[in-house]
């Protein structure tokens, strides 16, 4: 199942997707009961009520899903980040495929085989999650070289701590894309990686949750990015250096991850930085970023 | 004013320091209006009403500041840490004392005047976050280089983006301590300093946030660290190298600030990795973190 985030004034709706191109609205199908409990307004909200609420999204998909009064056009809706607001930083791993490690050690000078021995976490924070087609925020003021990082990212179901490799994968609600905008600039000037990750608008993430059950293997999946239809990334997860369980394992060792986190594994070669010589984004360029089975991630860049 | 936060099951609720050790229930003492709105339960809250809710908390503590029927003694509460869970990741600013700085450069074998051009900023989870007299845990398992940092931390009130250092200060509500409980060993290896700064529980806070309006000059402020009652960490926030004003602007750049953000701004020398040799923490040894009107936030390891 893949769920999403659509924006319904006051606030948001959770949806599942039917077909390629319709929605049903769960919020407004979620049945009532006698605690009084609002239904789920997103995808973060559906994750938090764990088995159960999942559940009962595969029962209102199976009893409404051929209901095409029931049915919004996928068109029709402003879709937003499927979790809008995360309830803290997004985890992003660093450096975790080979190609993109040699051309950032090429453009930094370092040793070519500078691999890193164990994870490299940063954090993004709720303020830079933008939904796919919102436009990324330029900050020309603040930054020259605004750079883009398609992501496989990982979303936490049940929470859990110091988590073995062997059952880290019972611990992962599914999946979904992160575009981890970068302002290099600031990642080099101001030594720690945070500030140059940390911009306004810089998380483009979605469309779509996709629940586990609906990919075999998530280190199969080919993920590419376009910039104005020119394919600069095109890797697959097979070649991430430290796998989901592995990333699981370590971050999770002291640390309790909760259920709506998420963790954006890093991404492949062909950054804007890494070319030669370097291309970064301006106004107006759009962004797609694609993985397998999980949909398209599309942002222009605004002013 | 000080505020505090203190458990009251089955969630907190939100006090303003009555004299040295009596503390005015304001979630109970907060008045009904139409809207149904809940009284704040945390000193989070409490910011979030902006000017309105600080006029209130002032007017009941005039109100009712001298009925000895209202007050409860300060030790008969579990005081909690005053934002229990913050909405997003800690802002923390690395190498921020002049001789902290060349203590580090020394114990990595760096130039010695290898000072930091802006800021560096990395972040703790809220999931580290923990009150004054809460066990910080020692994940034997995960470090065995576990350190202190005693930090001044700055509360948000206002939020902004691209705030001007001239107006800088219009957007502190106040001040807490932090300590910066740091994994010395996981700091290194992985790269980014993140993972060695985000075990649970390695973020101390409190045990107030006093509202600007009683602190005179928060860059003359002594800070201090004992462990075990020996002194480890003794300086004044006037060695300062980033100053506030300074932080706010570069950290606000492209990055919007929101009411209630936390920003530790970063630690003086005496840190036990600086020691020769270095001295690391223990369970069972008490830190005692003390910066001049912001109290004492007193911690000991746990297991």
């Amino acid at each position: 199942m893949k769920f999403l985030t659509f924006a319904c004034s006051p606030s948001s709706r959770l949806g599942v997707l039917i077909g390629p191109d319709h929605v049903l609205d769960l919020t407004e199908t979620w049945p009532q009961h006698d605690d009084h409990m609002p239904p789920p307004a997103h995808v973060g909200d559906l994750i938090a009520l764990g088995d159960t609420g999942l559940e009962c999204a595969r029962q209102l998909a199976n009893e409404y899903g051929r209901d095409t009064t029931k049915l919004h056009s996928l068109s029709s809706l402003q879709v937003l980040a499927p979790i809008p607001r995360p309830t803290k930083n997004i985890f992003c791993i660093g450096r975790n495929y080979r190609e993109h490690i040699i051309e950032g050690n090429r453009a930094r000078g370092r040793p070519m085989d500078d691999f890193p021995p164990v994870i490299e976490v940063f954090t993004k924070p709720p303020t830079t999650v933008i939904g796919t087609l919102a436009p990324v925020p330029a900050h020309q003021h603040v930054t020259k070289q605004l750079d883009y990082e398609v992501e496989l990212a990982i979303v936490i179901g049940t929470p859990g701590r110091d988590i073995p490799k062997e059952r880290a994968m019972d611990h992962v609600f599914g999946y979904t894309i992160v575009n981890d905008v970068s302002a290099r600039d600031l990642q080099k000037a101001h030594g720690q990686w945070f500030k140059g990750k940390a911009l306004d608008g810089h998380c483009p993430m979605g469309p779509y949750v996709v629940h586990k059950s609906a990919i075999a293997d998530p280190h199969a999946l080919s993920i590419q990015l376009d910039v104005n239809g020119e394919r600069r990334q095109d890797s697959s997860t097979k070649d991430l250096l430290f796998r989901i369980e592995d990333i699981i394992a370590q971050l999770s060792a002291g640390l309790t991850l909760e259920s709506g986190d998420i963790i954006a594994t890093g991404t492949p070669s062909g950054v804007g930085l890494g070319l030669e010589p370097p291309r970064f984004l301006k106004p107006g360029d759009v962004m797609e970023a694609r993985i397998e089975g999980l949909g398209v991630l599309r942002n222009p860049i605004g002013e």
